[in-house]
């Protein structure tokens, strides 16, 4: 089977059967396959799509590159979510501790921030001490004793992955259903998970603009887990404006601590619980939906999941006694605040703008070899639908860098839209397929 | 302007302006732009096509990747010739020295052959001393005192359709009437010539397999050389079956002699005839097509056109005495009679196979490296409408390797259908375009 055979026939349109993929998808992990073939056929792909067979075809391949877990010693359906990607997403660091409360075993990997949006893993680490970095044993001894535990992606997973985005990253294939379904659900499945809740963004501030695209990515996700043999289900959920108040990495972390306080924002702890209650279904570990939100919401209220989070952190080698004081966590030399020009209903708050302008100021990273300030970041003051008069605060800043200030500022400036009428309510989760 | 931006332009549709295209042709040819990028755009054109102005600017660009000859200094418009490639298609050695003959100063620039079809370097080659590597001096002092030379494409000429081509050829982009058009354009503009008569082979044993997409590379070429300069009329020609009765190299030259004495094949001689006579009219050496048409048949009935390529040979090294004695040509030490199996009409003589059997007795190449040897090949005795008997000749095959013949005779068993009755008569000359 020639490299230029399979080309072709992904260019005429034509479906490639599993052992095309696998040749693909080995030939790149295994160098066999030139980095020129592989954009070729990458192109093809994104330009003739794929079939749900296809796309689940190359997802197992795919996993195949590198180790999957065999977690069938621990009991019960391990379960995980996954988010596209947002501004101010910081709900893994709530729902992990809460459905791990509720006997859920979440074998979490996540990965870093890149661009405008956060991750999950540089939330972790604004924590002192955390270590992302466990080993395999390591993890799997924290999930046995903890339920929970989370890490980065070890080199070990899915390394024609790592190759792959490479070379999409810099040949314009990175916008593709099928493929952006592989790269997720081939990490995702190596986890040895039986169960996946799905978090796809979808607005201003995703990966995914428009509500068309969000669900057929959602609808190729589920197709693509449950062929492989993980449950997946996957909320379509609003980015259009940050998730909670808080952006930047310590600053997230203390909203979380928060939100498992029974004091977070509606918005977070909304979409925290109904992540979290899905994934306890999707494990088996309730029957209904209605009774595991009830079982997520006394895990929440009774303690149980900040008491889980801390259990987390200390595992993880992580200073416990941030749960309790939030001055243990890094924090920035100077603030500022940005103010309304005009009085009125604060209309939209433009995720994106938000994202860019933290990562500005050290919060996020533009290439992955950037460095990230933990402390930087955020708070917002005056989120949508707020009625503010002239000179109230919207926003306040949180910065060390004296010199990324005003670019931070200028966006800041412009993220914020207020007008005379209140918006209308939007409602937090668009769709929930699967 | 980021490679990856002007890859993601043409994966969304968009028309690439003259910039994008100048970047990408000078950055594959610097090497600054990644062999991966650069098959990944190819892939994108290919699916995506070009405008006909985006064909014309990619052309422009891989002519400026090299040096573009000026001829300004020889009276008259230059003109050339170029094939798409067929098998016996030798009607370069005729037209040319037609051409010359009439006046037309004839910059030939031609290629070797690949696969199933014959090139006219290795035909020129198979004159004992014949030189096609003259140097661009040697070249245009021929061209001065003859009126025409025929040579090989010198490194300095498109360097960009060197390195693109064999991308093109291991990524699964060759089949792209932009890109086609571009890689021929590119090169017959560089070499100085203000007019071009293509002809576009479309069959069996043709690159283009349709009428409709032979068309449609016939309208590119000309909208492309006629944006460029080069006034550019495309004759779209049978390729079913074998053009004229011999097929490899030295073979061809005898019946392209032949052909100069009048005693060609009435389809070689028909072609010949037509393509030489539409190159006085685009040079504007006559007024009307009927014009040159006499023209080129006076040259042929007075042997002006023999003599020309007489002269041709010996100022480019070769032994002109081959005009007048075949057996000064590379000969082949064996023959053997390839017979029919029943009686009937001939209806069809399949090109690509008797292309590929010449090819395997090692009359063509597979691959560039390979040796080709110039006296082996076919010469057909029963061409497509003749009526025959069971057990007539219907191609005898000239071989020196015993070990090739078997593969040799088995697909020209294949390559002749014989029927009770006669085929239709095809045209040769399916159509005129520019």
């Amino acid at each position: 089977m020639r490299a230029v055979d399979i080309i072709r026939n992904k260019r005429d349109g034509h479906a490639l059967d599993a052992g095309e993929i696998e040749a693909f998808v080995a030939g790149v992990t295994s160098g066999a396959w030139p980095d020129y073939q592989a954009s070729a056929l990458l192109m093809a792909i994104v330009l003739r799509g794929m079939t749900p067979e296809e796309t689940a075809a190359l997802t197992r391949s795919m996993v195949h590159s590198g180790v999957k877990l065999d977690l069938s010693d621990l009991p019960g359906v391990k379960v995980d979510k996954h988010s596209t990607g947002g501004v101010g997403d910081k709900t893994s660091l709530i729902l992990a501790p809460l459905a791990a409360a509720c006997g859920a075993i979440v074998p979490m990997m996540s990965g870093r921030g890149l661009g405008h949006t956060g991750g999950t893993l540089d939330k972790l680490e604004a924590i002192p001490g955390f270590r992302v970095g466990l080993s395999l044993d390591e993890f799997r001894a924290a999930l046995r004793d903890v339920g929970c535990a989370l890490i980065g992606q070890t080199k070990e997973v899915a390394p024609a992955d790592k190759k792959l985005y490479a070379l999409r990253d810099v040949t314009g294939t990175v916008e593709s259903i099928p493929l952006i379904t592989a790269s997720i659900m081939s990490k995702k499945i190596a986890e040895g998970i039986g169960a996946l809740a799905m978090d796809v963004k979808c607005g201003r501030g995703a990966f995914m603009k428009t509500r068309a695209d969000s669900r057929r990515l959602a609808e190729s996700l589920v197709a693509t887990g449950n062929a492989n043999g993980v449950r997946t289900t996957a909320l379509v959920t609003a980015m259009d404006a940050p998730l909670g108040r808080n952006v930047g990495n310590a600053l997230e972390v203390i909203e979380c601590l928060e939100t498992l306080k029974g004091r977070g924002p509606a918005d977070l702890e909304t979409l925290s619980v109904a992540l979290a209650a899905r994934m306890l279904l999707l494990a088996g570990i309730t029957a209904t939906f209605a009774e595991a939100e009830t079982r997520i919401r006394a895990a929440l209220t009774s303690g149980q999941g900040l008491e889980k989070f801390r259990e987390i952190i200390a595992r993880q080698g992580g200073e416990p006694r941030v749960v309790d004081d939030y001055k243990r966590l890094p924090g920035a030399a100077k603030r500022v605040l940005v103010r309304a020009d005009r009085s009125g209903y604060v209309t939209e708050l433009d995720a994106e703008l938000v994202g860019r302008a933290t990562m500005v100021l050290g919060a996020g990273r533009d290439r992955v070899e950037d460095a990230i300030d933990p402390g930087v970041g955020a708070i917002v003051l005056a989120h949508v639908g707020a009625e503010i008069r002239a000179g109230d605060p919207l926003v306040e800043v949180y910065y060390n860098n004296e010199a990324r200030l005003p670019a931070a500022l200028e966006m800041l400036g412009r993220a914020s839209a207020i007008a005379d009428t209140a918006p209308a309510t939007q409602p937090q989760i668009l769709e929930i397929v699967g």
